[in-house]
């Protein structure tokens, strides 16, 4: 999986790591196990600062992605990620949740709201697993 | 309407105050014209430095939710807020979709996520409007 990292968006770059890693952990494309490139190796591929794959790293491993081996280097977590447990729940409501007003204030319905997710939920899990 | 801002929360006191406006404008609680306290009364209510209102109020006169006249002080947008723009729904597919990752990496299911999502959307809009 290649990181496609934008430096002149508005999302910072830590972030932008972060969700690149974790969508390819959703699409299956980074598997436990798998083998990350370390914080120095991909701060110098990207051309960025040490510190700035380093906070993506930590942030990732304390959310339970990834494990940093001090020996072994950075993988995916072996275990997988844990399933949504209540606090994971309760974070992704009050995350939404502001998402949702703004998309009221702006008359987004219910149902372009669900399409747009739906469109989201397609793209990044192409089959359909409950 | 009273905010009510938690010191001790994760998020920043000013996203906090920006997103209980806007659901404030969401549920119709805030309508257009409305009053909005000073900045520098809304600092001294809830306790807190007068940057971190003002950064609040900043943000949301730039993105069209208040006007903040000089005399007339601040005043929810009297011409309603804009109606979601090609702008917006960019903006909020980049928002939604890391939460839609992490939600799938954690084995959350499209319906199970469509389900928070209603719940929130019946919370803050009680009337269905199709």
């Amino acid at each position: 999986m290649l990181l496609q990292i934008d430096l002149q968006a508005e999302e910072p770059i830590y972030t932008q790591i972060m969700h690149q890693i974790i969508e390819g952990i959703a699409k299956k494309e980074l598997k436990p196990g798998d083998d990350l490139p370390s914080v120095r190796s991909l701060a110098s591929d990207i051309g960025i600062n040490f510190h700035t794959v380093n906070k993506a790293y930590q942030l990732l491993k304390q959310e339970g992605y990834i494990l940093i081996h001090r020996q072994k280097g950075v993988v995916i977590h072996p275990d997988g990620v844990e399933k949504a447990t209540e606090a994971f729940y309760e974070k992704l409501r009050r995350k939404v949740r502001p998402l949702i007003a703004e998309s009221i204030s702006r008359s987004v319905s219910k149902t372009e709201w669900e399409a747009i997710c739906a469109t989201i939920y397609e793209e990044i899990e192409p089959e359909e697993e409950q």
